[in-house]
């Protein structure tokens, strides 16, 4: 089983990450593989610094390298992974591309698929999209880390567009995303993530 | 006016670029800007680092890493040089990506091009290919650097295939790529060079 957690930055991603591993190791007793991208593979280090914190100019770099990214990661990582029978829990996937490259950035949809189409990336079984309100998630960043990377400190109208990408990538793909409502306490929050994740396991 | 310097590894791209270099400033007082793919601007390290020694898997990567080192590479540098009115001379460009990886590893040809024009990488007004025979190459990079990085070190049966894609572009492409003879001593391989650079600029 191939789960991803999407949303934007400071949604609860990771920390919801976290609580499900545990969840399904303790109560289902399923081995579990907790990912990421961008970097999530043996030198994805290289590539998730050259995206968040370096400069970059051309309109495409930013869709390349995290289509190069998930090559690898897909190729080193998800893939044997989900082989051997693991469930794989992966912090953002395909969906981040698509909302933040085409809703985001404003690339041609079209092209954008083909090229996830070219690369053969395996479709996860369940999305589970954390929606947070945007005031919310930066404050959350803001008092944990206290800095933002190239991404994240792209301005509110770049993030809005990148939130309104995720509503439209859910009514596009409804047997696999699922919303879960990020405005609430991380242990309802986690609550909602158990329920889904207990409905589908049972399927 | 913009010049692609192609052919294999240990063929003497870099050797004729420096000739040329110095013989442009010199004898037509023209200021050159001298680069290389891949690696030539600020962070091109970090793709080539990956390109050339870490171990890639999905058989697209290579072509992204050289995609998107393209990207930032004409972004950064070859167009704002030529904007300026320099001379710019390239070791490697988009032939070289089209030889070893549609020739050399089979990509589809259409969708390395598709590529391509979705990038608008500015076309070279002239391509000199230095077609020198592969076992004179080889030997070359045997005695003067004495390691092979990760593309060199492919079979002779890919590097053959390669060969082949560099005369198939040059009839492809007969209105800029223009081959030279690179079995001849280094002396002679200039003056041909020159030879070719002189009737284009006087064009």
């Amino acid at each position: 089983m191939f789960i991803t957690l999407e949303g934007i930055d400071g949604c609860g991603k990771s920390t919801q990450a976290a609580f499900l591993k545990e969840q399904l190791q303790q109560k289902k007793k399923e081995p579990v593989l907790w990912t990421r991208e961008p970097g999530g593979w043996v030198h994805g280090d290289f590539v998730r610094t050259l995206l968040l914190e370096k400069d970059l100019r051309h309109e495409l770099s930013e869709l390349f390298l995290f289509v190069i990214d998930r090559c690898e990661h897909v190729s080193q990582v998800i893939s044997p992974a989900l082989s051997c029978g693991q469930i794989v829990l992966c912090e953002r996937y395909t969906d981040s591309t698509r909302a933040y490259q085409i809703w985001g950035r404003g690339l041609p949809e079209e092209k954008v698929e083909d090229l996830f189409a070219w690369c053969s990336f395996p479709e996860p079984d369940l999305t589970l999209w954390i929606d947070t309100p945007l005031p919310v998630a930066i404050n959350r960043i803001k008092t944990t880390r206290g800095h933002f990377d190239r991404i994240e400190s792209e301005t509110d109208g770049f993030l809005n567009r990148v939130c309104e990408g995720y509503k439209e990538l859910s009514k596009r793909f409804p047997h696999r995303i699922v919303r879960i409502d990020g405005s609430q306490p991380t242990e309802e929050v986690s609550a909602q993530i158990w329920k889904v994740v207990e409905v589908h396991l049972s399927k």
